[in-house]
């Protein structure tokens, strides 16, 4: 196998995935992963551009970053894209008035936005909320409108909590997707847009940046798509089948957060 | 155009779609669409042969049957196709054990099945009952299968109800394929096995066979693709671009069933 001196050769960005690679989210708020905290804080230290980028979006950003900080992380809102936000800016940009198919603990990103007649319908990983009855409500928005567009917050088949495996927001987009005859357009990773938007926030070009995330389409697959390189960690939603996927190869493969940082700050802060 | 006389000719049995067709579901159980009640009456009285052929899935056949002889339609369970009995012959063939995402009107029709240590889901128009609890649970027993099998009663879109159209069970169906990766296996329309057991019920070839449905692709484009002429009524869920479709034609569309009968009367009844 090449050499990671090789592999890391000219990163000067960084892309941290949260959820799975920071900390596992579940009852109680969620624990941090062994080892994270301190690789964050060793991270921000160093020469590297260090940017979250996250799919979250059962919680604002300011809800997400002070349980970060309360576990001990050291991050700040700024810090962060999430698809909320980016969402707000191209509902904003096309004027879009959203019918709202998203968790309570993310509203608040959508304050400032004008949701009356609504023209088009946002969803995201709603949780308890996909029920059948606001299902259908979002269904019925498309359907009424002339040309439905459809917005998801993330493609995620499903995430891991302490109790098991959890639907995400794909399955309930592929949903809409079929009964209303339409294709959603995605906000948040794996779309090339969310991930140049995170890079430009650092200021950093794709072929000098690497993504570090638990999931193989979401993260590795989709900024490799992208032109950055990407690192798999062993925590979160990782399946060992994962190193050996059909579609896609990580740069490389490794236990945790600690372990990646230990080597992008062996290979590249020269 | 052709006239009827041409596109009717031959026609020596007819399979009749229930919901949208005879009556529209709803609260109170319904009612009956204009004319349907007597459409059926003659229908039944002349040389053609006549079976049911419903993807209903929200209720057993007893039931549907006996709502609709409330509403005076002259009909009898041994002249219903519907899914959940085709589904238990499948399931009693192959040794499947079903986890049943269902609707408590239909669970009578699994009486004599064993849902014990489950080895499959089923998945039916469960109305209300698609929460995302229950989605969830349909979703681990599947992740957990090494073989995952998932069985859908039908996959319609959408129906129709009296308070507006209202998500079916293909758009949770896909939702269940996408997040595990698995493909569905239909019991029901459009499925061209279920059509043959409607038209074996019957004794009669699918070339002298007609389709009376509301639904273009589930009804008129599965009969066509069966080998049988199909005609689409502008009842129930019924769109006027459903005539400018762009995959399906139907070999005729008429305003109701009333008018449908009418036809098939003057031009084959000889």
């Amino acid at each position: 196998m090449t050499p990671w001196a090789e592999r890391l050769a000219g990163v000067h960005g960084v892309l941290l995935d949260i959820s799975g690679v920071l900390y596992d989210s579940g009852a109680g708020g969620g624990a941090a992963i062994a080892g994270s905290v301190e690789a964050v804080a060793r991270l921000k230290q160093s020469r590297l551009k260090v940017r979250f980028c996250t799919n979250e979006s059962q919680k604002s950003r300011g809800e997400l970053v002070g349980l970060l900080r309360r576990l001990g992380f050291d991050i700040s809102e700024g810090e962060v894209t999430a698809p909320a936000p980016a969402a707000c800016q191209i509902l904003k940009e096309r004027g879009l008035r959203p019918h709202l198919l998203i968790h309570d603990g993310v509203r608040s990103e959508f304050n400032d936005i004008d949701i009356s007649n609504p023209n088009c319908v946002v969803i995201a990983d709603a949780g308890e909320g996909f029920s059948y009855q606001n299902m259908n409500k979002a269904f019925q928005v498309l359907m009424e409108l002339e040309n439905p567009v459809l917005i998801s917050l993330g493609k995620g088949r499903y995430y891991k909590e302490a109790s098991g495996l959890m639907l995400d927001v794909g399955a309930y987009m592929k949903a809409l997707e079929y009964a209303c005859g339409v294709e959603a357009e995605v906000v948040g990773k794996p779309s090339p847009e969310f991930f140049k938007s995170a890079l430009r926030a650092i200021r950093v070009e794709a072929h000098q940046a690497i993504m570090i995330g638990d999931d193989i389409m979401g993260d590795v697959g989709g900024a490799q798509q992208c032109g950055m390189r990407a690192l798999q960690v062993r925590t979160g939603k990782f399946r060992p089948s994962d190193e050996h996927h059909p579609e896609v190869k990580a740069d490389g493969y490794v236990d945790n957060l600690a372990e990646a940082v230990d080597l992008l700050l062996q290979h590249t802060d020269k």
